[in-house]
Order: structure tokens, then sequence, then C-alpha cells
């Protein structure tokens, strides 16, 4: 293994970049700034995707797709929300052959193009709630990039509602927080998240409220996965979202948005990955048991050739790697690097005293099993490493986070991962004085860990880190 | 049904746009040209995606992402290319915050990106074929735009292939053709295709073959639906796409590219709609069953609350409509509009006599069924109605179909469809005068309908049609 990446001790943000390349995830773009998602990579987004889409669709919302430009005036029709993107904005200026009359403005997010359609859509109190959703490309020019975690251009999705009245949008964000987000996070990428309230400096603009979802990287550091908004009739006011109610009353909506990107690519990889490289997931991992012919031989052909179609029959996504022109250790390691839950080694030497090699990606145990029980080790094992790694996550986070009860000591905590501290202790004020040294308040939780009503609650607790 | 759209004899092209708002499918975007997929309509799209994609994976390309944003001098790279899109292109000349020194293309097509990329990724004969997809949004600006069909900006997928020799790259092309693109319009969509050759003069620039799918419209005309590119060595020696051979010598490999687009959408609607909306083949249909209470009353609720779960676990997508206090007539004609092909209408009357009335909605015929009866009779129309619509539209494409002997023949013949003629008794001068006549080759097939193997074969036939 040594030698293959630099250690994460030794230089994190490096290791970083070498097992992007690496494990073939994904390469710069031609312009500095984006993104070429490879093969391995996307494969590894289509599946979040799914799993995401499949649980927004659970909750309602419906997909729609609105145009990649905006004339750059509708951009500015709400003022708070050009201000927080001008800096970031790519313009067309010229487009068939011609200067548009126009510029034309490539979506950062399609928020005003949302708000402008669903005022139209939007009539009755019967068309409530509206809960669309969209998949994506956005432009935010990005002058400090990093591959998943901050490109110029990444695909996400954004979800924006309309609701009659504030308990319904409330209860609807909370809904997409611990339903979609939460859930995925958790159950599919095996990332235990800190869910919480971001507090006044660090919410979103326009909103009453931001839900996040904060999970803890192998540095010790944070990075936001997911947010969702209670945008109370400030969006709806904005864009003119009214409806009349059964009384003939034309009433604001109450609305929400919510989004989530390709940078929890970025976080899978840091949240579980380790000096070999990727340790993916078995959910998510696009191939979760590698079966390696480890010599050419008869014998290892005729059970690579039975065990692939019951493993497939077993639904595990199986592949068979038998290269055996490329030199074996290359292969190991090639598939250590790809970070394939389960490795089974068929061997010659092995078969003769009826056995293979099975290998977990999560622990680096080999363990010899007799052919006949491949199948059942290698499905079983795929199932034991996705509870394993989640485990072993919530183990650091825990490790990581240090109960302190002064902003001075959450400075010193927060060197080497996350300091909870005492809400009513820190303030606007204690907030500020993290900021100056680089911490922020990731989120603000009960003391229970739960998202509390508002920040105003009683025994409130902040989580301070620094964060990518 | 008479009155709520213009009838498509009357006026085909404003029957369309009025299907496409009445049906809540799509309208136009901010800007001139684009286009806002509503759910509805972009429920469509997802299935379809998903039936591409299943396939595109099952002949083992696997999908990319490459950036949205292309240097322009990139794009200049291959002259033949950019003379093409030159008229089309979007641009952008500031990001964040400064003029950029380079200006950047919106991609019109990843298709020099995927040459770059592929020059790097295949090195060894061991990395060939090299089989990649992707899905992504595109902008090529429109000056006489038409939703679906004819947008500024559109999705699509395009695949991008090397390989070793010609024979492999014409045999990927003509698998992605006939397995994918063929099996989805005619197996899911349920429209008839003619398969061919493009002529030189239709054909792809740069490519040595284009396949097409070509299908007939409601009012005669052909609709374009995918094509698949043997782009010989062309695009390799552009790209410098090149590999080591097992004997040590480099050669440029041979490259396939293949595309199909949100004009699919479009299709569907021109190929099976009629006079009351849309008429949707249960494969792509997001709703197949809708259960319509035709008032509000104790047997009806509990009639449809038996229903639905039952047709739910019949595997068949199935909608409720209780909206009673909105007239029975409107919701009929809307879900007629919408295209959903079976309507079980549940009323307190029939209920009394037992029975409930379904309707399909290919035929319009009304049937009572016992209420027991109710979900076998509906998911046996569902299937019932796959075909029809496929029967219907080859019914169409066969009656409209001329076949004549000479050019002037086929333009009179192509007033009102398709006229097939001797390849031989037309040539490169023969499309010039159909050219003239507003009439174009859409391809070039054997006697029996398949694709031949270039265009010297003998016996050939042409399909010429006005075309979209």
């Amino acid at each position: 293994m040594s030698g293959v990446l630099t250690s994460q001790a030794a230089d994190f943000p490096r290791w970083y970049q070498e097992v992007l390349a690496k494990a073939t995830l994904a390469e710069t773009g031609p312009i500095r700034g984006t993104m070429v998602i490879r093969p391995y990579g996307y494969a590894i987004w289509e599946r979040i995707q799914a799993e995401m889409d499949m649980r927004i669709k659970a909750a309602g919302a419906e997909n729609v797709y609105f145009p990649l430009l905006i004339p750059e005036s509708r951009l500015r029709r709400e003022a708070e929300h050009v201000e927080g993107f001008s800096p970031e904005l790519a313009v067309v200026t010229e487009a068939g052959g011609r200067r548009l009359e126009e510029p034309a403005v490539i979506r950062p997010t399609s928020e005003t193009v949302f708000g402008e359609y669903m005022a139209r859509w939007v009539q009755s109190h019967r068309d409530l709630p509206l809960r669309l959703n969209q998949w994506a490309n956005v432009v935010r020019w990005e002058l400090r990039p990093r591959l998943f975690l901050r490109t110029s251009e990444f695909l996400w999705q954004e979800g924006h509602t309309a609701h009659a009245n504030r308990a319904d949008a409330a209860a609807y964000a909370r809904r997409i927080h611990a339903d979609v987000y939460r859930a995925v996070l958790e159950d599919v990428l095996a990332i235990p998240v800190l869910n919480g309230l971001k507090t006044d400096a660090e919410r979103f603009a326009g909103a009453a409220a931001t839900l996040t979802c904060e999970g803890m990287m192998r540095d010790g550091k944070a990075l936001q996965l997911a947010t969702s908004h209670e945008l109370g009739q400030n969006f709806a006011r904005a864009f003119d979202v009214t409806y009349t109610d059964a009384q003939g009353t034309v009433q604001h909506c109450w609305t929400t948005s919510w989004g989530s990107s390709t940078r929890m690519v970025g976080g899978l990889i840091m949240a579980h990955g380790d000096d070999a490289g990727l340790r993916l997931p078995p959910r998510v991992a696009p191939v979760q048991v590698v079966l390696v012919a480890v010599k050419d031989a008869p014998a290892v052909s005729e059970v690579l050739g039975r065990l692939q179609p019951q493993l497939a029959a077993a639904g595990t996504r199986v592949r068979v790697d038998d290269r055996t022109d490329v030199g074996l250790g290359r292969r190991l390691t090639d598939w250590e690097l790809k970070g394939v839950p389960v490795r089974l080694e068929v061997g010659p030497r092995d078969l003769a005293d009826g056995v293979v090699s099975l290998v977990r990606r999560d622990r680096g145990v080999r363990e010899l099993v007799p052919v006949d029980a491949a199948v059942a080790a290698a499905t079983t094992a795929v199932d034991a490493i996705q509870n394993a790694l989640r485990e072993e996550a919530a183990a650091l986070l825990a490790r990581r986070t240090v109960d302190v009860s002064d902003v001075d000591a959450a400075v010193d905590a927060a060197r080497d991962g996350f300091a909870r501290l005492p809400w009513a202790a820190c303030g606007a004020d204690g907030e500020r004085r993290l900021n100056a040294a680089g911490v922020s308040i990731r989120c603000v939780m009960t003391a229970e860990g739960a998202v509390p009503d508002n920040l105003d609650e009683d025994d409130l607790v902040a989580i301070a880190g620094r964060a990518y």
C-alpha cells in the first residue's frame, strides 16, 4: 500500500487530489475550475442521485427543467439574491452570431425562474402545495477550485415548494431534511451527520431558517452536505407567488427551497477513504465484489465463471478481473484505490486446498473461505461493511468532538475536530470571535442532537469547527 | 372533445402548440427559443431517459460528465466541426466579475472535449474499446424554435466510442442503432421507424456513415429521431486518439458517435396524439390508469380506496382523481388531453348496478365492467393499448408511403407522406431536385427495410419526405 498515495496524516489535501486521479474519479476540465467526471466517479454520483430522487419523489415533489440561461434583468429582480451571486456569474453576451440585446446569465441557481413560473402556476388553494425539484448543472465562478467540493460548474438538485401556511412549509423543509438528506447521507453514504439550524450569520440570504446536515471528514474538518430552507413569505413576496384561499382572499404563499450537489461525492471520499484509497459503502459502490484471477489457469477460470453469476443472482454488483497479463500487485492496489468493498482472490494454489481468499476493504483482513461458501461469505461481508463504515465514521465523530464551555476552549478544540459548546455561552458575539480564529458554527442543535424549532430555545448547543 | 384543441386536420402546428400548453407539458422560457419542461412533460422524458440509459449500459457504455464551457480555441481545433456550429454558438465573455482572457463557448456538443480526453485515456489496445456516454444540456441558438423539436437549449445524450478497427466500430454503431434507439422507439414509444443510411448530403460532417431512425408524424412529415455515426479514423486523427497495438505499433482508433434528445418527446406527441390531445403509450405514460370519482359518495370512495392499491400491486401506475368539486366534464377532458391510457369512471349510479365504466384513450370506447373485474380489465387494456398504438402508427406509415419510380412522382407523393423510390433512379442529382421542391431523402434502405452496408449496394430504396 505504502507509497501509492501520500498519507492522510502527512497532507490530507494532497491525499484527496491523488485519490481522485488514481481511482479515476475526476480530473480538471479544459477551463480552470471545471471538472471532468470520469466513469467511476459518475457511477457513484448516479447512485447517489437515484437514491435521492426516489426519496424526493416519495416526499411528493415532481421534477421539472428550467432553462440554463436567464436574462440578466430577471436575476436582478431580487436584490438580495443577485448581490450574493454577482461575483460568481458567467455572462453570455453573444449568441447566434450576434451580440445579445440583453446579456444572459448562466444560472447560478434557477431560483428566480422558479419564482416567476410558480407565480403563474399557483392561483388557487387547490394548486397547493406545489412541490418542484430540478436536477441540473449550475455555474458559480470559483477562484479556489477543488474537485467535487468547489467547482465553477457543478451538478445538483434544487427543490422549491409553495404552501398555504407557515406550518406546512416548516414541516416540509423538515421532511426533506430528515427523509431525503439525512436518510441518504446516513443510510446510503454511511456518513453520520449533525443536524441543526444555521445561525443568523450562516443562514441562506432570505431564509427564515436553514436546516443543515454537517459531516466530519477524516481530517476533523466539517463539510456542509445539504441544506433546506424555510423562506417564510420573503420569496413569495419577491416573486408575487399568491393564492386565493377558500374564502376568496388573496394571500402570499409560504415557500421552501433545498439543495444538494456533487459535493456529496467529495464528502464520501473524505469521510471514509484511507491511506490505500477509497473505501466505498456498498450501497453506493459501482462494484461491490471484485473476483480477481490470481493466475491464468483452467481451474481459476472455471471458478470465476461459476461465482460471477451466483453473486449477480444474489443481487451483488460483481466484476471479474481476469487481466492476468497485468501484474497481480498492480491490480490489487488498483481495486484498493477504487475502494471496492469485497475482493475474492482466486488462485490455483488456494483452489488446490478448496479455498479462495476474501479481503474486506474496510479492514484489510484476509480470510480463507471454502469455494462453496464464497458467495455467502461475500454477501455477508458486503452487508457488514455498510454498517462497519458508518460505525467507524460515527466513532471518529464522537472521538473528535469535544465538550467545551466557552469560546476560547472552542477555538482550541476546533484545531483537531469539533467543539460542542452551550449556544448561550456563544451567541453572535462569540461567533464573531470564532470566525476571527478561522472557526465557524456549523449548526445549533438541541442537547439531544435534534433540530430545534428556533435559535431562542433553552439549552441549545453549538457545534464549532473548521470547514471546507 | 370538439373545441378543446384546434383539429390536426385544420392546423397541425397549432394543434401541437395547444396540446403542449393544455396537457401542461412545456412552455417557453424567459429567453426566446428556450423551454421550461413542466412536471408532466419531464416525467415522460425521465421514462424515455431511463429506458435509453438501461440499454446504453447493456451495450457496455459508461456515463461521464464533461464541462458545460469549452475554450473557444478548442472548438476551433476541428475546422469542419466548428464551421457547422459557428452560427449557433452562445459565447461567455465575462465570468467571476471580469472579462475572460479567452471567451468560452457553451457546448453545442461535447465532441471536442471527448476527443481531447479520449486521446489521454486511450494508450494501449488494452484500453479499447472505450465506450462513453453523456447525458447533458447543450445550446445551439435557434431562430425558429419549436418546443421539444428545435430549442436553443435541449437535453440529450451523446455517445463516443473508440475501437481498434473499422469492423468493431461499424458493429458498435449498428448495435446502438438497433439495440438502443430502434428498441426504445418501437418497443417503448410505439413509434415504428424506418432504418437506413443517410445520403452523402444528409450525413453528419466528418462521418463515414450515418445510421438514422426516421418516424412518420400524423401530418405525414418525417422526424429524425436518433442517429449513430461511424466516424472512420477522421475523429481520431483530428484529436490524435491513438493506441499501441499488441505488436507495439501506434495506430489511430476507429470511432463512433451517436445521439438522441428531448426531440423524442415531440415525436411521441406527434406520432400518436389526436384531436382530443395526447395518447401516451403505456410504457412511457406517467399515469397508466386514472380512477375518476364521478360524484362524492361513500360507495365511490370505498371503491376507489379498494381499486387503487390493487392496481398498484398489479404493477400499474395509477392516480385517483377525487376532485369532485371540479366539474366532471372538465376533469375528463383534462385526462384525455394528458393521454392517460385507461380511465375508470366510478359513479354511484353504475355502482348500484355493480359496474364501473372503463374508457380506453386510444379508441375512446366506453365499456361497463363489473367492479370485481375492473383491475383485470384495466391491466389488460393497458397491455393492449401499447400494441394498438404501435399498430395504428404502423398502418399510418404504410398507408402514407407510396412506391414511385422517379423523382417527379416522389415530389408529388411527399406532399402527403413518404415516397419510396429506387435509389438508382434518384442519386445525388435527383436528391438536389427533391431538395429544391422542399423534400429530402430521409434514409436509404435495402428493399426489405434493413440498413445497407453502404450506399453502393444494388437494389436500394430511398425514402423521400418533408421533414421537421
